[in-house]
């Protein structure tokens, strides 16, 4: 039963810490970008469709590394085949 | 005994660490994103809708992952499939 | 009786953590953008009511952060279902 | 008598570093907010009732969250469930 | 005599930890909240008094989350329940 | 069995390390390069198509940064050939 | 004779540290706050006394962070109460 | 079967800490130049053909040692020497 | 003879660690004091007398800081009151 | 057969690690220096063959260390001399 | 012999570290202080004598702070108490 | 055999992570030299040949901070003067 | 012979890092006073000996810094008085 | 053969990091000076020689400071007081 809590306590740990740090990034960077776009909106209010289509796809861009991190972390805890085997194999 | 000791030990630090720094990243960018936006505010009070508005997406961007990490930290509190597994086990 | 020990000592140092870490973000976060406010007012005197509005809606974005950290606090002292288990298991 | 012990370790540990670490980002942004609310002040010396108003209300935001460590720190010593669940059981 | 040696212990590292890490936050805090008051005062030497007040309200507001500290330090020390029941303990 | 639950702890661990670690200098990047690029377009409109083409370009570049990261991470969790020989073995 | 010899390890260790650690934030606040006061002297040698007066209640302020530090470290030294207790029970 | 799982384990993590940490470098590092990039583009229309062609050479050259850790990567975890001899000593 | 060993030991690391880490602070605020003085001699050296003035009794507020950790340093080294305890013990 | 192991494990680790860690400096470098060229381009377009001989030229001197990390790093996993003694004792 | 190894050892690391250490803080805070004491004589050459006499006062403020860890780091090696009494007590 | 795989251990680990660590600092330094380097050029075409004379002479010097970790890197790997004494003590 | 491995470890490994680590200031630190000398030297070419002379009356000042480190590092190298005792002891 | 084989593995490891940490500094520190004496050479080309000489005497001053690691890590490598010992009681 050894593996089993061991496995169970890594992919925990695991799943956590992949969405925690992971978060730090995007966040940060998002922030920067949009930042700068309320400052380019108040310096060119004529380009706001540019400016706004161009953030929400730069947005995209950066949410798409927080969602690699989100999915690696529902991956580990949900469909871990880590966890199936030691689980099988405990259970045969 | 000793796997339900350790998994819950381990969700528990996880389920914590988890918002605990995955609140760092989400607070300082929604912090300079909103401090952008005031200042882009002074500068064109006449766009203060389209500014607002842009605000308010990006911001619910940032917020989404926080939400991503406080959705992890609740799943492995009340939904955490290792734990079930190691009490089912214990229990039978 | 080891794992009541083990799982209060962890709960206790995670409800800590989780609250002095989450902590430093949204402090900082909102210090920037208050400081950033009270320039834009200096700025533009004439919009203090956009300016405060957008200030106050984006400050409880950044507390809702911070307030997520602490419910996960909270739960860990008061709800923690993992306590919960062993301390039936220990009285059984 | 382990558990006791343990238990009592852990809580004095995460209560003083809860406010320890607590106190740095709020003392910081308040100290940021502070400092450019004395520079707004100078610049537009006739808008001091708008900004000192406003830089009041944005200090009881940050405070609010050292108070949220206060408060944590102040229940795990004197109201720590885990302790008194051990204390119980140790004088049952 | 254990417990009484490890709960000494903790409680004085802890006291000290407590005030050493919570002394940097406030102090740095004010530390620029002072300079960028002298700043202000020598660009509107005018409005000192508003200038002065401010800082000294605002520094007071810092100065509590020190003050925070450095009473859970005390209380650590002088005042620790957790010691104080491990010491009656080992005294019946 | 020792293997191959150490086997599966590394693997799990170094997966979401690998992705959360490398999620934060894409992320980052791309933030600094969405920001600069908005600045640029409120600065010349005209150049738009210019601007933004090689803003993608550029992403492009960066985010091929964080899909090695995220290959490295799949390959650890579901294509992991140390984990298949350790288990081809223990099977045997 | 275990216990007195841990006690005095560590205060020892925690009276050191408290000072040192304590040091940084006052010397580096102090310092922020004097070279603000020379360059605000620079600029307005007429206000040389609010400024100086400014300047030495603030550095009282900041100094008395650093006192709660030295405080608390001559606590551990010469008045510790656990270093009591643990000595008049290794006389009894 | 000790070493098997030893170096099955540190090639694993190896594997992934080098594309992690690999990445943090290459990502800041070609964020930074893209966004310059955009600010010459502004700055310099007429130049477009020059700049752009400067900073594909140039990420090329952030893009190779990126790539060097990913080479480095696959080496260790499809091509290792290390687990080849110690495969084919174990098999024998 | 253990306790004497100890207590040495943590009262010579101490001792070196306060003075070292209680050296960062004082250095870097004085430095930037006396930077900024000389710069403030050079815009207005008419009031080179006030600003050497202010200049040395801020420096005396910043070296008091230094001084407290070299007080704990050499009380830790000559006037240690647990390794006279120690001592006195051992030598009964 | 003990050395074999931990002599594979420290230079499959060490390989890793020295070109993680060697990438940072030179990806981070080379990014400045490439960002600075194309300010200097859009300055000064009619020197751009000066500008760019003189950036391929410190590009290159750059990557030479870039270089000295994967060499340091192909010696440690394909020429290393002590996993060749190693590996030729273990074999007699 | 155990406590004269202990105590050699640490007295050694402790005074190697507090000079190493030490030297952090001075030597970045003088060479602060040298160059913008370059700058003022470049901006004021005429004030040459008072810039340089402070600067030098104001170095000797430093290097007291670096001295005063060269002082403990030789007092460790050269007269270190705890040292004495231990090999004393050996002799004995 | 002992000796001797700790000695290659050490020797592998230490080469590895002194050229590893010896890149940051000559890497980012030459890239700042390069850097400024260009914006020189772009400020005084005139002028290339004396500042690209001495900026080579320049990376000179901090190349060569970069070979000297390098030597120590390479010695440490083919002419470790330990691992000789060791082989050549074990093949007595 | 426990003794004298452990101190000749120490030495050895205290003499290292006291030189390494007591290179970053002092080098940092000359590295800016050179920087701003020859900004000095660019702005006032006539002040060329005024200039020069303080800056290497203050490089003295920094290298002395380095000094102490080099003196501290091959005491504990040649002139060890712990290593003399411990030696002197052992052949006895 | 135990003092041996620890004092070989600390003086390689001690060697390794002198180099590495001790290039830090300096390789930053030359970085800084080259880049500034380029600015220098741009603003002034007819102070070209005074400029390039101040340089060059402040580039041996900081390469002087790696040159005393490089001496360090040699001594520690070929003229090891401590491992001449060693070798020697081992050999008699």
């Amino acid at each position: 039963m050894n593996n089993i809590g061991l496995t169970a306590m890594i992919s925990i740990l695991a799943a956590g810490l992949t969405m925690a740090i992971g978060s730090i990034g995007p966040a940060l960077g998002e922030g920067r970008a949009i930042a700068q776009a309320l400052t380019a909106l108040a310096q060119q209010p004529d380009e706001a469709n540019t400016i706004t289509r161009t953030l929400f796809v730069g947005l995209a861009f950066i949410e798409s590394v927080a969602i690699y991190c989100f999915v690696i972390s529902l991956i580990l805890i949900f469909a871990n085949p880590f966890w199936g085997y030691v689980v099988t194999k405990a259970g045969g």
